[in-house]
This record gives C-alpha cells, structure tokens and sequence, in this order.
C-alpha cells in the first residue's frame, strides 16, 4: 500500500483527475483505489461516511491518520507537501485561491449539463442545459479565461503566481484541456496566448508527459464533468 | 484602519457573512470596506483585479501583504490564525473539508433562485429556479442535513471537529439561519436535533450573541444567497 490513497469514480477523470495531477507531476506513490479490483462499492462506500463522517463526495485522499476531501483542499495540502506551492504565506494564498475559482468553474461546467438535478440524467433536463450552456459561452467561460489570463500578465512570468509551478497551474491545465474537449467551438474564441501557452509549458513536465501519455490517464467522456454534446456547443 | 479589510458587497450578508461570523467571534477587529463610504465602488474594483489580479470576486480579506479570497479559504485562514480551528493538522483538514462542503450547499442554495445565469434576474429564470429548488428541496437539503448530523452523531460532542468550536460550526450556524428564511417549510420537516442544538450553541457565544443583535448584522433580504421566495417552498 503506498502512502497516499486516492478516492474516486473509476471510468472518468472528473474532479479527481486534478488530484492524480498533483500527485504524478510529484511524483509520489498512490493508489487509485477505485481503479482495484472492488473499487467500485469502496467509492460508494464514501458517500456513506466509510472514509470518514466529514467526507461527503470523492475524491477523498488518505494519508496515514490523515483524511481530506475536496478538490481544492487535496490539491493544496498535496502541493504544500510536494514543492508544487509557493513558499511564502502570501503565495501560498494567492494559490489556494486560484484553485478554488478554478474549482468554481469546474462546478459551472458540470452544471451546464445538469442544471436542474445531479439526481437525473441529461436528457432529463436538456432545456435548461441549453439555456444554461448558452450563458456559460457567453459569460461565464469568457470571464474564466479573463481571469486567467490576467493572472498571468500580472505575474509577468510562466506560472500563476510566483516563479515556479504550482498546483494552481495543473488545474488551469486541466482546465484547459476539459473546455478543448466538452466546449471545442466555444473555447476556439477566446483569446488567450498566455493561458495556452501555460497549459503547453504544464504539459511538457516530464513526469506529466509521462503520465499524460499512459494509461493510468483515461478520456473524457459523457459521464465526468467535460462532456461533448455538440447541442451545447453549436460551431 | 484595523490589521483585517473585509470586502464584501454591502446590504447583503451573502457569503460575507461566513467571514464575518469568525472574525466577529474572534474579537478582532476588522474594516467592512463594502459598508463604509464609497464602498460600491470599491467592491466593484475588486472584480476588475483591483485588490489583487487573483481574486475573481468578493469577499476577499486583506491583512497586509496578504491578499485572500473565496469564503472558505478566508474563514481556513482567520479560523487557523485566531483559535477557531482544530490544533493538530488532520483536524485542521477535516474542517477545511466540512466548510467546503458547505460552500458548496451554499453554490447551491444560490442556484435555486439563479439555476441558469447569474446575469439574469430570478424573473428570468422562473420557470428552470421552481425545477431546481424542487430537487433542491427533495434531494439535495436532506443529503445536507443528514450530512451535518452524521458527523455530529459521530463526533459524540458539541462541535464539528473536535472538542471545541471551530470556524465550521459558524458556517454551520449561518447555513441553519439561512435555510430558515429562504425554505422555512422544506427545513421544518428535517430531523436534525443535534444541528438545531448546534446552531443555538453558537448563536449563545458571547461575541457572536452581541454581533447578532448589533445593527452590523443585516437582515436577510432577497437579494442575497438566501432568499424566501414563497413558491420555491411550498408550505
């Protein structure tokens, strides 16, 4: 058993894959508990407090007596570990709050195709989707990128904040990648050489790459938070 | 000008009063720049990256050279700094944890009365807001609830995490406070007596009583996170 033990869905990248970020570009040992043989029942297992009464949803990290849920949460506590957050106090917070917009977004994003219930399918709420879907593109997903790119003309550097990577820019990262798949027309609009070149310059940390590049990381899909439905995204 | 510049909106509580609640029963002192005299137009300027290029939208909490936002973030930070958070560090990520969770019943409850944009008025959005708080209602408050009774049940004490009060517990109170006005019916009807005994123990700490009754707690009104809307809860 290694020291870190991931909680998540198996068959998506979802919110847990902003987790596997961290943990492979540091590259620390970790189970993939939903990925083992039974790892289903023991995701849902979480959902009923097994990992801890605290813990409400995947992913749940553990380590040792330590358990944490929530994105933002994990990605921070692994990325003060690991060399992926700055060293000062201020940076750290100017990290843990970057990731928690980003995180914000994620949460839009989903709900672009489940605006009405987490409870029922797609198809079940498909005209509001559209209506929310249509101000995601038009508001929401403009004032993200903004934000990011701002960001980075601030820092006048490579990274989110300071002069190193740090946990933030693997989520703008996966970001990134997830609009590209589930909004592909959308995100073609927007202007933003900055945040691009972020998400190239994240993806050529070589154990990134490495990760990138095997299987451990699965495609998106229609049953994680990026989901193509080209309705919602009309060229 | 005190350590502490709290910015948030004024004439609501919103998700700024999460902040508040700790920093008022920490008994220090803080700027409410939002209610002070040309405080609308400093609240905007943080959306134009004025406080810092980082923050995305209020509150955001300055203390020097420190610059934090995002409500759970900011409540981690004061909670850790002022002895309302848990002393050894799996505690301090259980409730990091818990007041997340709640952010995100918070995202939620907002998304009853906004399910499609924020850039629209609730008018706009009727129709898709009665689906939503349906499901809200149905689904998603006793998931909540049961949620802040099951770690209660299973931390055998008072409080959340621990043995004593901790920022969570303040988060917890506000969310009672403001599921009783914006869903009065649909809350009468959870069982949660160790979460009403908790609500009513931290709105007995001496500071946070005082704060209470002062004038610097606002009503809740129909323009913030938590509004009563009779059709989205049907008696």
């Amino acid at each position: 058993m290694s020291s870190y033990q991931l909680f998540y869905w198996p068959g998506i990248q979802g919110r847990g894959e902003f987790v596997r970020l961290v943990l492979e570009d540091a590259g620390v040992a970790y189970d993939d508990v939903g990925r083992q043989p039974g790892g289903q029942r023991r995701i849902l297992a979480v959902l009923e407090g097994e990992v801890a009464p605290f813990v409400f949803a995947p992913p749940v990290l553990t380590a040792g007596d330590i358990v944490i849920a929530q994105t933002a949460a994990i990605t921070r506590f692994l990325g003060e570990r690991h060399g992926l957050a700055p060293a000062n106090e201020p940076g750290r917070l100017a990290a843990a709050t970057i990731a928690l917009t980003i995180a914000d977004f994620v949460d839009e994003v989903h709900d672009t195709h489940h605006p009405i219930s987490v409870a029922e399918v797609y198809d079940k709420q498909r005209e509001p989707a559209a209506q929310r879907a249509r101000a995601f593109r038009d508001s929401r997903l403009p004032k993200l990128v903004g934000y990011l790119e701002r960001i980075l003309a601030a820092n006048d550097g490579d990274w989110l904040v300071g002069s190193a990577a740090s946990y933030p820019d693997l989520a703008a990262f996966q970001i990134v990648e997830g609009l590209r798949y589930a909004f592909p027309h959308a995100f073609a609009k927007q202007q933003c050489g900055k945040l691009l070149a972020l998400r190239d310059r994240v993806a050529a940390r070589p154990r990134l790459a490495a990760y990138l590049a095997s299987d451990r990381r699965l495609p998106f899909n229609e049953h994680g938070i990026f989901r193509r439905y080209p309705e919602l995204d009309p060229a």
